[in-house]
């Protein structure tokens, strides 16, 4: 019988290192916001969108080939960007056809980890395209690393229940022994029928909702197949892969 | 109002240093089995256990005390030692009245690991001391680390559940904005009532119970209360603290 490929779960980039990419297909989450936005983002019609790790470097790259820089630090508009990190800021007319160069605080910088860390495969996932992700990973075939982003290289909630999401689908069709992978579907089990009740109790709500009246957005990011397309890293870009 | 002191969870050594320490009470939690082994040791008598880094030094400095060496590497007896890191190894009739001398793969290394970053105050906890904790961590009104050892650098579910039996307890004296505190207590109380039936599902259980068939190591090491001693570290030692 051949042996099922294996899924480990990373709570944070910090222990990103523990893992083997190079035979994986590695998932980027960062549910709120980055992941969700690219996917919202690449939906909505854009033609790629470019992770960068610096606000100089968006404006620079967007400059040269007339796209959209845009970018997040700590939960708000990068200074010296017009746009940021909201899923719901790119919509069809305006991002249609059109490149986003992205930088925030937790995603583009894991991105840029898996890397480094030659993964073999990159790709972006958030609850807007939970379905296209476990579609994508139950055809591999592959090793798979689930990277949550957390932030500032803490654990956090809801990375860690999108890891979960996707463990649910798919454990049957992997070799699991992970304890973070059993914690994230168990935890994933327990609040899945109400994820925006469960919300409130997430330490990033109350950066984004209650410092930055973000609840539109938390809604977005936490509603599975709203945007659902497969953002995939090639030559530098995210690109939908059909 | 005078505000509370607050409590984070700190899921592997790895991300022990997002932490501020010098000014917190830092719990050691190995609950396989170093912490449950130190609480063991003290509860039945033994003057004092004394952490060390390496099998060579836990010879040495057990010679020149009179001490007990032990040790454990990858779960067994480490290579040149007599004993192991098995809370059933120290009786009141072995341990009584001498000194161990204790190296573990994860437990004793984040013990250094906080000691090195200034911790305020290093207690060891595991559910054989679960009450001891307690008592003495409500009593401090001082900011508290729960720190899991985890298997090495990875994040286990033993030691999470552990720090999630401490925050049910107290969690309504302490500040709480740490999502891994949340998680913690949300599957402490989600496996509480049967401890012993879920711990098949760990990936240590595995370990030590499938290759080195120590199931009354696992049973007593998820049992609380039944070494119920406060191991407090100074001068180089873990004691009683009355």
């Amino acid at each position: 019988m051949k042996s099922k490929p294996t899924l480990f779960t990373s709570l944070s980039p910090a222990l990103l290192h523990l893992y083997d990419l190079s035979d994986s297909v590695v998932v980027i989450i960062d549910v709120f916001r980055a992941t969700s936005t690219i996917a919202s983002a690449l939906f909505n019609g854009a033609r790629a969108v470019i992770p960068v790790d610096s606000v100089p470097k968006a404006i620079e790259m967007s400059k040269n080939i007339d796209g959209v820089a845009a970018g997040e630090r700590d939960g708000m508009i990068a200074e010296g960007l017009q746009h940021g990190n909201s899923p719901l800021e790119y919509t069809r007319d305006f991002i249609g056809g059109r490149t986003l160069v992205l930088t925030t605080t937790n995603g583009t910088r894991l991105l840029q980890m898996a890397l480094d860390r030659n993964a073999h495969t990159i790709v972006a996932g958030s609850f807007p395209n939970l379905g296209a992700i476990c579609d994508y990973l139950q055809k591999q075939n592959r090793n798979v690393v689930l990277g949550c982003a957390g932030w500032k290289d803490r654990f956090n909630l809801e990375d860690t229940l999108f890891a979960g999401a996707i463990i649910e689908r798919l454990q049957e069709q992997f070799t699991i022994h992970c304890d973070s992978s059993l914690m994230a579907s168990s935890l994933y089990r327990q609040h899945k029928d109400d994820l925006p009740g469960f919300a409130p109790q997430l330490t990033h709500y109350h950066r984004l909702v209650q410092r930055f009246g973000l609840i539109e957005d938390i809604r977005f990011c936490l509603t599975p197949d709203v945007a659902n397309v497969l953002p995939f890293y090639e030559d530098g870009k995210l690109v939908i892969k059909k």
